[in-house]
């Protein structure tokens, strides 16, 4: 067996096995991916609670239900929808739950759903307000689709052409809470990412009632291995498309991983419909926003000693769900430099801290991306580095 | 929640939850799908064996492995060579395995791979030679991609551009053991989709060593739910950029999957590997094939009494893991009416057995091609009706 050792474009990812517990200060801290591995310290603690078992002849079949989304196993279908009624982020009335790996995948079903087949019209194009989501262009582009097409920011789009609008709020990568920004008087669709509408990163002060809404399991849970994402769809025609694509694209979801998630989101839910015998600390969105909260603030403490970088401000808002009203805590902060420091990646990167830069998100290299959700041993290494950052 | 009743395309999907062990004459039966559930009767003796169990915390990562397909399980890797060396059917060294969510995704993650990304160039010509797998052409043309674009049946392919060509062997629908076809002198590139490349189906007389080897889990074990699938690829920029497709299309393959799927495949190896002390009905691809051959000549029986159809001629060949000379049993059997019919599908449907039509596979619709490997209720009562079945 061959192995890829150097020279690939994805050596970004041979880090992976650095042993985190053991960070040295001329080791490497990699927070330019958001995976969610900080929340595992939860499922530590309920390991066997949250257990699983698949024995040898269970869901072998390629088909789950007898509905439209004939791969989603009954369950998923009934976890999904407790969970946005435990939580209040989101309406499932009157909508279709359309599943598949990964919202990303479930992100291009939706561009092939919403745009039209007929051969004589031109792509439908896809914008989103910068900085937005650094793979929402290679995605959408990849393929050269002539149904549909990347056109950059939607704050500045001014074509008389019809599109599509992502809406990422809370957003990738700055955590601002956003509504549609396109002025076009031309047909315009808009996607709700919603992949951080989670207790741990924000406030939830609206159950949000959006024709279509995106969701991750990813980073709800911090289980991004299981690729399980959903959407919400009002419209039968679009879920219909949508699972045209998803049995083309892949015949469906691992109903492994369906199995997986409907355990994993019973737990949270059963946990709150117990909270007065449940501890906090098992309570996992609890659980989860005190971590973000922490570590914000160690965050902003380094910030503000270092004085290299500024941090956005976010508002406060009540929480319909924790009852209190709190602040936001990001999964990803966006830092922008301060004067003197043209390009905050290659900052940090001196820093032997990796990040991704404003370009990836469509501004400027000011800007760099930091992810809150990575180990706590990662973390910690951050922010003793960054609030020992000085200008040269 | 809105659940589809009526008048969807997926409609097809709605007769999962017949009860399929209390089949009477005027239910339908459907052997229009080739879910693999018919081996679910191994696992049901091994379903204690072969169980996996996963805790809360564990495979929470986007990451598996830190080599060239950084999504992969190191234990997943090695469980795919293992059971290529065990069967003898694919020649492991000096290649990348590339998983996807099924064959289906590795698929278009080999089209992407194979083709240009130049603007200026046309899009490849993929082409099968009819009859060919009904749904190579739906998944080629859904995103009307500028790279690579359906050209139709490989046989009568003249055109003098770039193509590739799928040579699916044993063949979807039809069971025969194929090689390339294309007479142009252009340059041409060859996808092996071997699906059907295991003992319970065909003769294991060849250890191929293709370039670009297809296979998937589903076809393989019966575990279609799973969605695994992978290549072997020799050629590294063709697996990168088979893995950049993977990363934008779904950020990898879930992780429980991967989990799964290495347990049933040691399991299976495991019973080889010791197959002094296994009986030979606790081995999967000896169970497996017998109840093939079983099947097959029930299926004979039944055709021959009526004479409605006929079906096409299998070579013998010595097999190399079974060590006999022995017949094929492919997954599907594929009938083709005789005079006085012109639709077998049609024919099949006022039986009230469905089935999929020549023309799904570009040849004409006296062709009708039948599961095997359904559950054994479906099967019984399909060479019931087929045995009683008489021209008009």
């Amino acid at each position: 067996m061959v192995v890829a050792t150097n020279g690939s474009p994805l050596e970004q990812y041979n880090d992976t096995k650095i042993p985190l517990s053991n960070l040295s200060y001329n080791s490497i801290v990699s927070v330019d991916r958001g995976d969610p591995v900080g929340f595992s310290t939860f499922w530590e603690k309920l390991r066997e609670e949250a257990k699983v078992e698949i024995k040898g002849d269970e869901v072998m079949s390629y088909f789950g239900d007898a509905n439209l989304c004939w791969y989603m196993l009954p369950q998923m279908r009934n976890a999904i929808l407790r969970l946005h009624k435990v939580v209040g982020n989101a309406n499932t009335e009157d909508k279709y739950i359309v599943l598949g790996n990964g919202s990303s995948e479930v992100y291009l079903a939706l561009l092939y759903a919403l745009s039209t087949e007929k051969p004589s019209d031109i792509p439908i194009n896809v914008v989103a307000a910068a900085p937005h989501y650094s793979d929402y262009e290679g995605a959408t582009d990849m393929l050269q689709s002539k149904l549909f097409q990347w056109s950059g920011d939607a704050s500045v789009y001014d074509k008389d052409e019809p599109y599509i609008e992502v809406v990422t709020s809370p957003n990738n990568p700055d955590g601002a809470l956003r509504t549609p920004v396109v002025k076009s008087d031309a047909e315009g669709k808009v996607i709700y990412d919603l992949a951080y509408y989670w207790p741990q990163y924000t406030p939830i002060n609206h159950e949000l009632n959006q024709d279509i809404m995106l969701f991750t399991f990813s980073k709800c849970t911090g289980h991004a291995g299981s690729r399980i994402g959903w959407a919400l769809v009002k419209d039968i025609e679009i879920a219909k498309k949508m699972v045209k694509f998803l049995h083309l694209s892949s015949i469906g979801v691992s109903k492994e991983s369906q199995v997986r998630a409907t355990k994993i989101i019973e737990v949270i839910c059963d946990g709150y419909q117990n909270s007065n015998s449940t501890p906090s600390d098992r309570l996992f969105f609890n659980y989860s926003k005190k971590l973000m909260k922490d570590r914000w603030e160690k965050l902003k403490a380094a910030i503000e000693k270092s004085k290299v970088f500024t941090l956005p401000k976010y508002p406060t808002a009540y929480c319909h769900f924790t009852k209190e009203i709190t602040e936001q805590y990001p999964a990803f902060a966006w830092l922008k430099s301060v004067e003197g420091i043209e390009d905050g990646e290659s900052y940090l990167e001196k820093l032997k801290i990796l990040t991704r830069g404003g370009k990836q998100f469509g501004v400027d290299p000011t800007y760099v991306r930091i992810s809150m959700i990575g180990t706590d041993d990662e973390f910690i290494e951050l922010v003793t580095r960054l609030a020992n950052a000085k200008i040269e």
